[in-house]
């Protein structure tokens, strides 16, 4: 397993009338989990596109809410990846208030694009070379 | 089963550098596709919350990404309703793009809450009396 | 001058835990405002993108707030140019919620840019030509 | 004068088609910027809603934009007071992007409401006496 932990504040812009983080922007949040953990890896996801022209489409999208985050609230995005990438990558996120207590877990399905052909490949051996450490 | 039909028209602020909207952006479209649906029916979700104090928070969310959605394509939200609301209700939502092709397909569950006791409650009778006709 | 009205209404992904229209979401109206007045020429803004090559950075925004919008409501947009665009163009946006009552005015200047060159160009023909009826 | 700085990283979900930071964001930015000024005098306007009752809404805002902002850029958002609040408060903003050129300039003017009366009242003493020092 290969797990990465980064934080974010919740934006008023992110907010709703409820006074909760508005339930669209936790996908946000789990781009934002998934691209630090990319980065902590020393990839960025941008060199995926410009430097292999690869693309990540998102397929799946799964998420339960457990209770609000709101304004101002410094949140913990735990990001896991339980198995290497093979023709997909699958994130598991976890997302925690400023008291630890959980707001909301999903994850998400992602594949490989390349953008030449725009044809789905399977997971590129610059990405997979950084993971297999975790997973042995 | 209820079933309701609106269009949206995916805007350059809902986009991403790939030349797609957002993935993120989809539960916006859901939530546009359930208020719509409630409207049909003679109510307001603004109303549900103003004159019957019932907020309806999401509790889960799942959908997979079949086909990417452009720019000011005009996108047709089908929501369905395919069985009455009790202790929850959930909402299922296929989006076409303007050749009639799936772009995106899933499901959001919310519950009802009571704001003066901050407590669920089950779907409240003025929401159930107007649906109970479609399900008999 | 050429007018355009237009309407969208306020989703609960716009709104603020103050229960107003985030104010940066006023942007995506005018973009909203701006797409469908060109549309009403016949034109599309991807059209430009795509067949004449033309993007349309936005070089200023100024904007003032006079009332706040809320969920649900439907709001009006009234987009006038008040003059034919050479070097760059400018939208001027009024905002009305259902009362009538003005919400929200400003202005947005974009200039034009070539995508082969990336340079900024004039006002493209394919554009003041079908303006031109109107300043005359 | 009183000025702050922080940063944050352009999000996927804030890009647009273009390939650049979607105009709308900036506000958002803007938002950060002021809400981190606020946090760096020992208060928060979390706390400034709950415990004071005071609310802030936007009544003007102003930008240019200078140079397109792109994804994964971490931004440096400079904030600055030039004068005392009084009724009302002007924060200026200046942008700049990973190599220190200005991406985007502008201000937001915005005065306080008291909740109880939802009247516009004078720059509160809790955060005038916080500023002082800086204006002297």
């Amino acid at each position: 397993m290969f797990s990465h932990e980064c934080q974010t504040r919740v934006r008023y812009a992110e907010t709703d009338q409820m006074g909760y983080l508005y339930y669209g922007n936790y996908a946000t949040y789990y781009e934002v989990g998934r691209a630090e953990m990319i980065r902590s890896l020393g990839l960025t996801y941008q060199q995926m596109e410009d430097e292999y022209g690869i693309l990540m489409p998102v397929m799946s999208l799964q998420m339960r809410f457990v209770r609000p985050a709101h304004y101002d609230e410094l949140i913990t995005i735990q990001t896991n990846l339980r198995r290497m990438p093979q023709k997909d990558i699958v994130f598991h996120h976890e997302l925690f208030n400023p008291k630890g207590k959980l707001v909301n877990g999903g994850s998400v399905k992602l594949c490989f694009v390349d953008q030449k052909t725009n044809k789905t490949v399977p997971a590129p051996s610059f990405l997979t070379d950084k993971l297999r450490p975790y997973f042995e």
